[in-house]
């Protein structure tokens, strides 16, 4: 009853499911934290809504025919959207689980295949697909998103001009790639996120779930400054955070991060100060999703 | 690209989400609160594993064809089991949901029609039904289930006794309907679902999401002993939860019970003696979908 493009959504959509879930994740909204617009169970409610998008957009792609990932961003952001009374949730996850989704049907399990795959499709994009990146973004209300210059890419609020000036959803976000690491991984093929979820699957083994996710969230930040931090706090305050996970990892050695005290004490000032390290979060979701592709279960 | 049965799916999925996030519901797994065999993000996976079949199910019933109701449920739940390592998280959801799904497939948005469509399709079970339900209940391996004993309807370690004697779905849960909820609201064309989600959309209008699910949780325990404490601990117990869930609301008046101390002390006993009002928390599940569906969002 359950096929392949069915599957491939239902990964994808617990993905978003336990990143959110996860705990404490400092600075980002979870069980215990919620954002002044933004909820817990509004994370819940996009990811759910967005799952037969995702559900399309494999079965699509299964059948070979070409997926408009713009077009698929913006209606999977529409649906979220509109299922809960928030703000942003997932813009960012969604752009990488809608090339993440075309890329699962088309490829093998091998990672490196799924990146062939994501790269192909992501270079095969068209100035159709811009255009609802951008009506994507402007939906979904997106933070410091509006500040895509000194690139061919135009501003955001004005989606028709990308029509005008003839860029593809590629080069719009291959303009943005150096501050956004969610962009900056869709034009790579998703290399960052597939890592992601092979390393939670590997800690997954040693691990409950929870700890798995958390702990692989912070290899990531102390790994590589939050952009979401960098773009809006600048990239002293990113390093400071990457410091601070690192930190951590050291204190907690081979016991749970999620037995430290200064887990709960990093998210506590985290939120206190209004520094959330979203884009590590949206990698986190698309990885964790692939790594239930692949069969890892809570 | 969203249609209708979609959008069933969807929204009772939804409902399982919010229900089991919602916190503290006293005894209940929630976000801070796992057994021992089951942790908040098994449910998570369960729900988002079930979407499919639920489609599907609302996808038949749409097309006007009889869905076989037993195998639906049977499905539902062993895609759930096989999408985390605890037990048993959603068999009382599934058996409400997939009813659900078919009746809101069939009904204009009235509860009375929606309450009539459903029992029109109960008392269409048939024997093969009964044997996928007894199926379901081994496969999920549902607490106190065994026993329904001192009527025409086989122990459940033996569904294909089922076959045999020529029992219906709808029979075999008429004879469970006396002690258990669930399979009261089953047989009853899921009238108390229904008028949970009724209520928890009434709450919505004055409260937050998730004191308005807690609310109704409490207000529902506070009417009627939950049947699966009763089952595994007696009737005192169960009444007794229902005074302390009373004394709450009583103690709360119009300010949110999350905000009561009352409510987390009786989280921590209720957790501690092991007592678990699973009954009243399946019914809610249904309910909070039923109330998505009618488009409350959270």
């Amino acid at each position: 009853m359950v096929n392949e493009p069915e599957r491939i959504a239902v990964s994808l959509t617990l993905g978003a499911l336990l990143e959110v879930s996860s705990w404490p994740k400092p600075g980002n909204v979870h069980r215990t934290r919620d954002f002044d617009d933004t909820r817990f169970e509004h994370f819940l409610a996009s990811a759910v809504a967005a799952q037969p998008v995702l559900r399309e957009v494999a079965e699509m792609a299964t059948r070979g025919e070409r997926v408009p990932l713009g077009r698929y961003l913006y209606e999977a952001v529409r649906h979220s959207m509109s299922a809960h009374t928030g703000g942003n949730t997932n813009l960012g996850i969604l752009l990488l689980d809608v090339l993440l989704a075309s890329a699962l049907a088309r490829a093998s399990l091998d990672p490196s295949d799924v990146r062939r795959e994501a790269l192909k499709l992501a270079k095969e994009t068209e100035e159709r697909d811009a255009y609802y990146l951008y009506r994507a973004i402007r939906l979904a209300g997106a933070g410091g998103m509006r500040r895509i210059r000194g690139s061919r890419a135009p501003d955001v609020s004005r989606p028709e001009d990308v029509l005008e000036k003839g860029i593809t959803m590629y080069e719009a976000l291959q303009a943005a790639a150096h501050r956004d690491a969610v962009a900056e991984d869709w034009v790579r093929g998703l290399e960052r996120s597939l890592r992601i979820g092979l390393r939670v699957i590997e800690l997954r083994e040693e691990y409950d779930i929870n700890e798995a996710v958390v702990r692989t969230f912070l290899e990531e930040l102390a790994t590589r400054p939050d952009t979401l931090i960098w773009r809006k706090h600048g990239f002293r305050v990113a390093l400071r955070v990457s410091e601070a996970a690192q930190e951590i990892l050291r204190i907690a050695g081979d016991r749970p991060v999620t037995e430290t005290r200064a887990l709960y004490e990093l998210d506590r000032e985290l939120h206190e100060d209004g520094i959330n390290p979203g884009s590590t979060a949206d990698l986190l979701a698309a990885g964790v999703g692939y790594a239930c592709y692949l069969g890892m279960r809570p």
